[in-house]
């Protein structure tokens, strides 16, 4: 299988504070280090550094904090309106987090039903104006299915994995690929608060979305 | 029981990160905000809130980043010259923390043999110049207690427990505390890194330890 | 008597800058260290140490350098719009110091005639829509009933008393409270202008709120 | 009566933070804004614009938090190696309020005996070197002699006028002179903390210093 | 002569840099550090110092940088709308340093007869409204009269002289006070820049105010 | 050919700015973001990623400035003592530069008997203690040969190709590498100023660095 | 040829950063250090020094980051509502440069059809309002012309003199400049990054534009 | 007359402030921002950028607030030591100007008889090490004689020429230079102090010291 990116092609990454990092806001192109420090940027290194021949426009649109419902708000802004030919979403663990770490704060959370909704609105603007969607779970680096946050986060991931399947979108499981990783070495070893990956974790995710690419190093 | 703690006593908390929490270094007093804001500053502000008639000196040796091993080093110094009255021990997070998040670097970790030969060295140079020992579990807060890491911490903990009971320490159980919290709320409601407590944790600590001393609120 | 406050209950805490201290502006719930750290999170804490299984949305509208006036003509925007269930007003510390620090601008205090005014309307907006309104003393730490201030003080706490019967609030008496602890130790341990607590005066009000919620340690 | 000082004379002026208040540390001449912004800075300011022909050479040798044991071991260094024609001795005031504010730590604060001691040390190493010695007392901006620290206060006021008659030094009652004002005015005008004075109390004591002085304005 | 301000009356001093000196913008009262330190704070402390009983309402409306011009602008504003009862005046040397440091910058000056016309503007517009107008001549703190600028400013200080004797405002010599001065000190001991005064030449300028106001130390 | 790494294994990366860029001084291993973003984190980040349970201690000792001289003089303290298996020598970019941007400054740089001289030295210290070690060329990001600086280089990386077969170490050719890459795209691309290369450039030198390494992606 | 520049004469610099260099945004007369410190201020820094009489307004309107198009875009607030008696346009290196920095952001740079459509616009806006124009070649400190941005670079310098000639602007070239001073010394020298020039490089700017001007030194 | 300096010449300039001007302390080369922005930075310039081909080495010795006996005191480490061609020597300024801003600081200020002492010291030490010594005369920027400050400053100019005469120095009037450019601008115009020039200031004092040096522009 070929590289799925074309010369010229323009990619989108849209999200929240795993897909920003550091980022340029709103939105961001591969330009001093305005990219962030995230899989984003790992993921423009490689491609470049594999394929230097072949000239991509990487854009991170992840803004920190974001749960379904605020990227939905702004997805013609920051996504539809540049025009990419690629675009990748992963949101959601903000839609969980805050039902864990400020139950009481009711209206800083989605609720599953919400979350495929909002979900399914950025899918369809989205999908027939491009050449390919990325559908990415939400993750909690956290093997133990158990974990409360964890299981909860399961429920969304099943949401993505069906939306994907339902909408032909490319499905990027970073839920699993952690859960594999964390078989080795514990969760800490790539992120303190299970949720903010530090550069390792990030080549992690970066290695497991070029897999859906065609990519070879 | 009345309280333990008489007019003129001076205690000094001896710990890591989680005792320390941004008091002035190496060794305050309570004044300004030389405290810091652990479970040391809440056990002061309730004890003096419930007896303002007795004249107690709370001195908070916590230094953060500490194993046992540093906490040794600096034992006679920052502990047993200050002559206090009542020492309390926690430490150990550290030490197994250490082999979780940078594994390759062995020698800022403690394996168990060493984390009982220090405290054990600790125990025995303080305790027969005080009115008494507090010796606090490490902690880490998950409640799955087959977490690499909890399963780990629980050694260390066990080893607390025991030397507790060898040298008649008072035995505070902060581990336990935090299981029993988390069957009602999740982790990340305390500590997004399931070690360094917010307020709410902090007041739970103090509330645990206070339970061992004739406390009434 | 059992705990006053049921699940899902949010409890408005409106004031001044022994309300505010640092919390975010203008109006802030219990995430991260938004909160401050006045009275309002020590009780915060301490019923969520007491009580964790019910779950309570804790919100500081206070804002330092506010006067009766000052609460009144926000009281809409950040105490009402926000549907609580409780409100807790402490106010007209500076309608009083206002008078003795800079008596020349007599545009920045508020008289006796005014304070009573102001709050009567804050009063008036808020008692029918809520479980309960608390209605908490100004003060001056000050034990001396012949101080200047404190003698002025004393007016706008027979104001608050008087209206908390009228109108059937639950009165809680900050001033009193001080005296009595001035009793035992001098005001500068508590705060050096007799007006902003360190954390063990914090401590102090928040006791003293709880006595009248049927708090339980 | 003739202006005291003398074309040439320098005047050191030791203390605490009342006379330090920014001063570069620990001795500071005229330069700059090093002299700090206490009466020592508003005397030079009166006695330059009043006396233009008459150089004088003033120096600020306070430190904040200084009781008078700290002055007495840096008195050589500071004050005596200095070799002035007039020195000023302004102290006791932290040898009093860390009786109230921090009643634990004892080691911080100076008993009468040890502050009647201390200044007597002083004095005698300084008198027989220069043309006069000025003795002001410490004070507390609190016209209530009953309230404890007053109180307390005064009898290091009683000290240090004892001793100045003894010595024959000049005696200066900042304490008297912040009562007279305090019954115009209340003492939040002058400090909020009833120890550090805005810029009128500045004036207010260089007035009084002044008056023992022959300056004429 | 008795003082000419009465208790309660309003005290508006507008001008340029040697006016504000870090006073807070636009418009100042006395509270906190708000009136800078220029000659205005002096002279509010001064007054109040002796005049104890007397409750003035010293406000600092200097801004930097401003011509005749500017402050015209602002004169509304800055001035009349806060109803005072004695208004100063001090403007008029950035109307002739842009003269000389900048000369090719020519909209930044304002030459002689616009000097005449904006001073009068002012003075027009408030004289009716007022107890009294103070206006103070701008100055060059060199001897010289030979100077270059100091001859320019020469011209400026006449016109203010002829303007307070037609409008019978009281007339206050800054150039005259500063001139007498360099007698006897070089002009480096009071300004580097021969503009902006230190702490001495604020007392200065504040004696040299207070002597046409019936003031006695 | 399998991975040359082994379980256990610490490798010292020696360097200049281009090997530091950020790491902790003097030398710093794999924690927080001690490491600092060259490719030294890049490979170490690879590493991982595709090798999680191979665990390898990464030490940076590169330091910005740095001449051949300069890390002779400190190679026993950050390299030799820390015991490593494998060394990566990474030097020779300043020792060229300074010849062109400070040319008078002549005890800045370092001739090619000098450079061959001093990693000579540090070859020989090293070579018996370790498993392996890699000696990668000086580089200028300038395909033009004949250019000056180029030219010169071109004169270490010779000396370094010529010592690496002589001592049996594995010889890692940067200046080739980026010369390949500017025949696509120009040198702006990874380097403004030819030599601190984005994170593209990293990532080029991590893959370079690693095709030497029997590392599968 | 005598001073081209006359008393009173306004020149105004238009440009990217080469010509800003911290000025002061938009647009900055020579006034403390607005000027920023690129070939404009060492400019007026010459004609100053070497013709003291002559009294001239340079004005810096040069924006780091403008290409021609941005340039275009503000030509009328930043020049031409200035009204200069002359005006320099230097302008270009960005139009170029972001075609090899950021090649897959199409949209940031400016190719050689436009670039001369917006050289052409401003000169016509100006032509006929002012005594001369001066044109200045964007460039690259790069001797080699096959370098692929130098090469790029002679297109647009090729515009610029074909443009001077046909409008009978004053033409200077900057590249041609560097490339002589290349030379003897590499550009390192001058500009890490080839484009913007330290003190000297700047110097050697302004004594080339000046060789245009009729000034004797 | 061709340029007295010749390649591999290294040039020292010592002095205080005016010479220093930012430049990195003790003693600076030039490199990155290194040398400080005074006449010493503009004359490297001007150098470089007439003779490309000549390389020299300029360094700043220049540290604010020197007088001649701190210039004479660190003479042997910042001078001397450095072994170089040629020295200039710029001191003076502070020896006058404490005498008139400070004057009760008698120790900052040197006398005339010290002065010349610590000059002839410094001559004796360096003139058969060198090629040739620069003596360049203080300064006030001030055109009247008579100015108290000036006319002292005239007695150090003629200690200074005398001495240049005396030991056959290259004697550089840096005083005349800026008399006579007074004539046509005022003082103000290249410097507020009359004593740190701006960089027309700087500029003028560049061109005074190289006509003495057979500088072609």
């Amino acid at each position: 299988m070929a590289l799925l990116f074309e010369n010229g092609d323009r990619i989108v990454f849209a999200g929240d504070s795993v897909t920003d990092m550091g980022s340029v806001q709103p939105v961001a192109d591969a330009m001093f280090d305005n990219l962030g420090h995230s899989y984003v940027r790992v993921i423009e290194n490689l491609l470049t550094a594999s394929y230097p021949d072949v000239f991509l426009r990487i854009t991170n649109s992840g803004t920190s904090g974001n749960t379904s419902r605020d990227l939905k708000n702004r997805f013609d802004r920051d996504v539809v309106d540049l025009n990419p030919q690629w675009v990748s979403i992963c949101i959601g663990i903000n839609d969980v987090w805050r039902q864990f770490d400020v139950p009481a704060l009711t209206e800083y959370a989605c609720d599953p039903v919400e979350y495929e909704a909002n979900l399914r609105e950025m899918i369809e603007k989205i999908k027939d104006r491009v050449k390919g969607v990325f559908l990415i779970t939400p993750y909690y680096i956290e093997p133990n299915r158990k974990d409360m946050m964890r299981a909860r986060m399961d429920e969304y991931c099943d949401i993505c994995r069906r939306l994907a399947k339902e909408y032909n979108c490319i499905f990027v499981d970073f839920q699993q690929m952690f859960e594999n990783f964390c078989k080795i070495r514990h969760s800490s070893y790539l992120a303190w608060d299970r949720v903010h990956p530090n550069q390792i974790g990030a080549t992690l995710m970066a290695k497991e979305f070029l897999s859906h690419c065609g990519y070879k190093y």
